[in-house]
């Protein structure tokens, strides 16, 4: 057992999570910053051995070098998932860990729900009814029975996988090592994507902002797919290459694409991205639902007390691979 | 083996049906009627052993008498599943099958896709994305940890279970004979369902209309669900009561509702229905998808299999019952 930690919470509102914090490690000092211009500052003053913290306020002016600088900790614990806004760092000085998997169940309903308003064509159905119009002609279309591509079979993708089979679909994935996943028909490495896109009626996005993920998916990918295809992306921005994807979305080379991720974020007001009519736009939310933030500072406690038992750390992330 | 039957088509479009049919048995004399008007005289002559057909314009001037009087068939099958619009008929004289199942899973797809509809909030997104806002404080809600209450375990029921339960629903749901159901964590009587609308964040109604269903999501049932509750009926018009909807929607005793089915059908156009905003409306197309016309018939093909071979048919519905 180490002595007293002393923790800096690092986010927008930290009362609650102070309260609680202090009631799981009563002996702790804990402190708060919700900012990112005080974060210096407070690390030169607090000195702690731990911060708790997320990119609250964009990516933008996030103060890295701060943190990963001679006064930052010697753990940083990672509230979301993503790193990018963190690598790249010098895993002999810091040990970073995520809360990857909190959300997962939460992504997969929404992927879930975009790849139906579109099967099921719920904008249609709300245009008929902003008319008052009986259209006795309309159809839905199914989507058991068909393919479903994951990329990136985290704990989001795995999530996912598990309720796509669960409705019928056949799921295919990739994922850097890809061993037997459960719930998926066919793991692949990411280098087999070329020959994967051809095969998907959906495509949901799950992998990480990594050099090698970067523009993954762009004009040659969105053209290989079916021009019926349905594209969520729960990634990062930058994964999902913007410029291609409205050419391809104007063009017609997919049918449909669900967004929850940007680049830049937020979404500028003028980006032609807003009037796409087979778009679904929502503002990087798919993750934050009630109680999240709570649920992660829960495995960020048990990792806690990993820590002052001199225990190895869940979800340590590896700088290499950026999860 | 029975002689060649004769079979007649009762539907809108029967030309693949029909080609299909005559793949199947090619020595049965198959007729075709495309109308209500028409079906009277086509029965006297062609007395039919086999009337295959679904109620395709309305129940409005639907031919019952005519079909259940001393032309009609030996054997009706309903392309459908529901068959309120022949009750009752003598089961001595006639024999009535229906095609219960085969649009289960879709109609299952479809309900998931309306509860995430409003559970994730698309309209709200969709505001927003007209707008071109971009809300950063926007949350999404979790659907799995919450109560489903299927009112009525058929094979519809039965798939919205099996998919609640891979989101990591509580499922709960009545059945007139409440035997133990797969995925349904607790099957109740109908007769406790006062004791059931408080406990269900979301509502699934899938009896068929039967003079012990009709108006049985009324005032009362209403008024006891949560404020929070999501309610999706796809069952028939006259299960839930209309006026007491449109009240409970305004009053806000709940909070959404997504319908397929109403009484009378098409919706009429001044309906206040329609400019509800937390309502989903669709045209009684939740069973609809490409395809369902020739799978059900598939099923007519096994059933008249059996029938020549003097095998008891699938499917048989009770007059008594209703399904």
């Amino acid at each position: 057992m180490t002595d007293a930690p002393r923790i800096l919470l690092h986010n927008d509102d930290t009362d609650a999570m102070k309260a609680r914090l202090a009631e799981a490690a009563p002996d702790a000092e804990i402190a708060t910053c919700n900012d990112y211009a005080g974060l210096a500052g407070m690390l030169a003053e607090f000195r702690p051995d731990v911060v708790y913290g997320v990119c609250f306020a964009g990516r933008s002016g996030y103060p890295r070098e701060a943190l990963l600088g001679p006064d930052g900790p010697r753990w940083i614990t990672v509230a979301g998932s993503g790193v990018d806004h963190l690598r790249m760092w010098d895993e002999e000085k810091v040990t970073v860990t995520n809360s990857a998997g909190v959300a997962a169940a939460m992504m997969a309903e929404y992927v879930l729900g975009a790849i139906l308003h579109f099967a099921i064509d719920i904008p249609g159905l709300m245009l008929d009814q902003a008319a008052h119009h009986w259209e006795s002609a309309r159809q839905v279309t199914p989507i058991h029975g068909k393919t479903m591509l994951i990329v990136g079979l985290g704990h989001t993708g795995q999530a996912v996988a598990a309720r796509a089979k669960a409705l019928g679909l056949r799921v295919i994935g990739t994922r850097a090592r890809p061993v037997e996943t459960e719930h998926v028909d066919e793991v692949h490495s990411p280098d087999s994507l070329p020959g994967l896109w051809p095969r998907a009626d959906f495509v949901v996005v799950s992998v990480p902002l990594l050099p090698a993920t970067r523009g993954l998916v762009g004009a040659e990918a969105l053209g290989a797919m079916k021009e019926s295809a349905i594209l969520v992306d729960v990634s990062r921005g930058g994964v999902v290459d913007g410029a291609a994807l409205v050419n391809a979305l104007r063009g017609g080379a997919i049918a449909a694409a669900a967004l929850d991720v940007f680049d830049p974020e937020p979404l500028p007001v003028d980006s032609p991205i807003w009037d796409l009519e087979n778009v679904l736009i929502s503002p990087h939310c798919s993750a934050v639902y009630e109680g999240w933030g709570m649920a992660s500072l829960e495995l960020f406690i048990d990792n806690l007390a990993r820590w002052r038992r001199g225990e190895t750390l869940a979800n340590i992330v590896s700088p290499a691979r950026g999860y």
